[in-house]
């Protein structure tokens, strides 16, 4: 008993980040290692199904990682990156959209649902909530940008008392067309922004944002974000996710955050204790 | 404007089928040829948005055919059938589910969408909608039945004004389960039952059920149709449809249709106008 | 069957066109012919009924034409007009009322009714939906204008899946005040305002607007109707049905249509076909 | 201000009454002087309107009485009664329908308009309310009986707020039929029960039931009613009231009242004050 | 019966006031001798209980007078006033909460329950009603001032169809703090602009405000107002309810009424009938 | 940050506590230390925020204890007590009241209300709440019992999302009378049944039920606990709080609970731990 006295007082230390989130909508950006490796992605449906429970919001949007890179290598399918963007002919946009919303996606739906949270998983496509255009359609094919939002069949699935789950494909207005491969940290921030949500936490396998002695910075603000873009600070791979961080802070989002999705629950550690895990961005 | 008279007169001459079915659910077992040749796709698609539109509540349940066949055979993993049913090992599961849920679901709905409903695609793992039970693990693997309809999900979907597709896939309570190949035929009888759905109509590939001289049944009761199977007059691939047709009737579903998917716009055809195409069974 | 695949085909014609109007408000003038010979009646209350049932929302305004003058004949009462406008003494407005509030809104509800489609009768007096005044008491007695709508009623019958009927009389809020007679014309119009509805149509006796060589003029702005106007080509009985149409316009209503009532099925080839019969008139 | 005190405690000695009744149903058969002298019409008016404004919900349904037999002789139609029930041929059906849903009808609604409540008539035509029969025919046309009613229509004006006033005609389900005649006091029964009012009361030119003294019999059983007319005591016109009264007390409704509509204020006397104004029958 | 029609009359005669304020919120400030006279509480609470059943939206705010200053003296509380006002000690407050929450609120709600509607009694500190700041908090210690007012537990109140009953206490959001001690006057004018009541009246035990020869003043502008109390016409106690009077208006109400508590059913007579009793003051 | 997983492993402990606990109402009767030392009442406060945070709906009973006795003390009145029971006088009632509703009740609210949840203090006279009888009036005096309870005002607490604070005083029907004292054990447990509580909990001031070595008994069923009553293992004291257990479960609530309310945060202990604090009575 002694310990479950230890229980209850870290219960109690919660109250206030529950209070603070209770009836917010958080836009979770899922990918890298925390949607590879088993524990992990456990830990992740623990994670989303606890706070859900508390009475927060929350919406996962998902990456496809190293199954597309797999299916396409196992298909034999060519596939060239241009500046580390995928170039998406038809055949692979076939390929991405059956591993991102017939694989990954119900994977995602199957764990909250088996950690007892109903949860709704969805393409773009459905129900009209993403319309993408080309971003480059001579180099890129099918990779594209978001041009439309309908917030309405998730605020639905909100309403029903499920989390909604997103793949990032975008539909189109052209009779025929295969859609659109969306960036998901794009897809994430633009979501986060139509769906007027508080936060957004991006899963990465990073620490968070590095200084030059490669020690991580725990709080930014948006101007001193891009100086370190500028002075290559911040570079690579980072530079699209905090380019969606800002998207979604000047797009009304209160905090964007790079968390380190190795870390085990480090969604709760973020929302749910005094710790800060990765960077925090903002405005 | 002497031929929009004719127009005009044609409208009115629907009008007792579209009184008849305002408002009622109608349950559309999508295959076959009508799913693969563009033509046939683009009809059924207008077809359903025209049935919604004046007022019914079309609920479309897909199979994979082909593609599933196809992806397989690419990807090189054997296949086995026992008794004309697939034996779904985990590899297959797989590959079952990322064609119909993220291939074959998704191409439906844009289709829908882009002529002019809002369509919202689920698998019978989204919100928890299906849960499935093996059949018989040890010869046919994941190939499972339905345990439990939640028609929740469904239902919310209507309501929203949208047109539910429906995977034939179901999940299962299990920790970490691939979830469960239903075969789609057998999905939509018992979809239809849980959804008090008024009709049922399978797209097939054949005129509906022929008598010995190999001439069309146009009506049946399911007596009749029961002797015919007996009999052997009912024999092979219509065994199973005419088992869904029988088991859709006794759960309280008022007609099933069999009709010919290769018939261009045979569904409405069969629901708007008097031509009766294919064979009707009734209680 | 041949000919069932060219009813299937019309109806799919016609689809765009009940996208189009799904769930807009469309008020109709019904009079003239159309309202006294007995196989236009029926085919008017088809038309109503099919556009009710694949989605819109018609209101129809009426007036009473020849029972007024047959029944004040019959019952001997002399009647004047002035400049082609009824003079409405107290005992000629007991009549009008009669005859439109008793007798022809109630055969509208009827035939309505037995088509298929619930509708409710109204007068301007019930829930106060119009409050009247007079145009010009001393010279026309209680030949009123509309001078208030509370559209509440009419949107309540709308709400509960009827079709509303009005009779051009509106009340008045002196204590014993018999109520106005409104010309059927302009209270279609300003109905159609208060109602913000999308569309609405005059049935007449004439094929639409002529121009000088007394052929149709199919389409129509303000500016050019106004011209027409002005140097003599619109005048007669056309003038008020022409400034109701402008007034609706004008109050925000997408199109007015002047069609000829005595062609059989004009509301739905106007509305659900590419003819147009009569004459559009456009902002 | 010594007289204002009385006001005040007259007042309070109704508030038994009204909380008795209040959001109870209470159809009245408004009919014989008080629909034709015009204080009489006045303090009616100026009743129903007390009624509904200290939470009643009054049901309003009225006869024709002499403006029908005023317009046929006006118009020279001659007219028969056999067993004192009036023939309706379709030339009289006319009339009847004309007097009663045009004249009678608004009249009543524009006099509670102009004393302050929302009213709102029809007549058994609209929305399907009232579904009529031939009594017989051969012999009396087109008068008849109530086979069905409908009180969702009603229900939706008094969730409106407003009174419903009705006009006792019946529509049928044969197309072009002009509809019935139905006897007022009839009408109000049936209606009674179908709506599931608390109460009935009929407004009638007697002072109530009287016994072989010609005094007036203050309270009734149903058993002792029908032995009152066994023993002819009750006879002729009083015969259908009473009939109307065992009726509706038959089918649910609490209490059943024939009172003086030749009493001022008969109506209120008898629901918000001590003293009973005619004859109460009960179950 | 003759007896009879004059209540009817009388009812009749009130119907103007009925319909004036049907829907209406006003507050009541109750106190004084109405409020400690056993036949005058009984009149208020016929008033409050016929004022709603006739559908108005009393909202009644109390103070609670002697039964303080008794309680305090029965146990020996010594009791401060600076310029008429109470210094609320801690221990002073605990008296005065007690008594106001937990005698007189629930005294009232007992009483409007036994006279038959259904009443809520509550204090500022329930739902965060009420938040208050103290007023001057080293000389008048919990004598505090409004500093926000939440509408929504009130009006919830007020939509089950109950009368809030309210005892003039302040919550604070300070852990551990007893509250603040409101002045009733105040309390009700500050709630009555919250709630946009659209009168308010206090009961007092004064006739009114009276000019300088001591004769009722039956109606003020605020001007008027403001002059005489510069002038010290009025005085004394009189200041704070004329305050709270002109921060009605100002705030948004239509009248506030000075009546006489010691008059019988005053309420009513202010309300209901033609004698102004007291002072009204407006814009 | 290796403590903030500590943290977070212990949040994830509680998630199926919180599970299976969600949406349901949970009846807590407050007493005993708990509402009288400091520390325990703040712990009090955060265990109940807590709760009703995470989605459950947490209903609190509370009693009066020592303040009660307190404060008749210092007005120096007697008071008796027959067989551990309060003889209730008028006088008596009146100071009970004062100190439950006035005072104990609202300090909850307050104290619930700075801690983060919205309270509405009601007794049961509020809204009809609780009607109750005399137990025996002759020798109790206003010692009383629950005769009826109306749950819709208590329902609509817990709608508005707030938690309902209940003072166990119930109402009379008799005009004028003062209301009755109940006893809090058992209008806790009448409270329970009549809201379809799954739980309902005594804070009170023993580790629970003892056995006659003194030592816990942790898990009881009705039977057992009826044994240990008759052969005096139950006895004192714990014997009124066993027979409301016992009435509780009887009226279909799951599992009532001894729970020591000395031992901090005992709520969350038997809540949302696996530690059961005190005895645990089942069907």
């Amino acid at each position: 008993m002694r310990n479950n006295i230890e229980v209850v007082k870290t219960l109690l230390e919660a109250l206030p980040y529950i209070k603070r989130f209770a009836n917010k909508k958080i836009v979770i950006k899922y990918g890298g290692s925390a949607q590879t490796s088993n524990s992990l992605k456990e830990q992740f449906a623990q994670d989303i199904v606890l706070l859900h429970l508390v009475g927060m919001k929350p919406i996962v949007v998902h990456g496809g990682g190293k199954s597309i890179t797999n299916l396409l290598s196992d298909l034999g399918v060519d596939t060239k990156f241009i500046d580390g963007q995928r170039v998406t002919t038809k055949e692979v946009m076939r390929i991405v959209e059956m591993v991102l919303s017939g694989e990954i996606n119900k994977e995602i739906v199957s764990l909250l649902d088996n950690h007892g949270s109903k949860a709704i998983g969805i393409s773009g496509k459905d129900g009209g909530f993403l319309k993408g255009m080309p971003k480059d359609f001579e180099n890129f094919g099918y990779t594209g940008n978001i041009e439309h939002i309908n917030p309405e069949i998730v605020n639905n699935i909100i309403d029903e008392g499920a989390i909604p789950v997103i793949a990032p494909i975008a539909g189109s207005s052209v009779m025929g067309h295969p859609g659109f491969n969306i960036n998901a940290d794009l897809a994430a921030s633009k979501i986060a922004v139509a769906m007027k949500a508080s936060k957004i936490l991006f899963l990465t396998d990073t620490p968070g944002v590095l200084n030059k002695e490669m020690q991580l910075i725990t709080n930014l603000s948006i101007e001193k974000t891009e100086a370190l873009k500028a002075n290559g600070t911040i570079r690579g791979g980072m530079v699209p996710k905090i380019d969606a961080c800002i998207e979604a802070l000047r797009g009304g989002v209160k905090k964007a955050h790079i968390i380190d999705g190795r870390v085990e629950h480090s969604l709760l550690l973020e929302i749910l204790t005094s710790s800060g895990v990765g960077t925090c961005i903002e405005l």
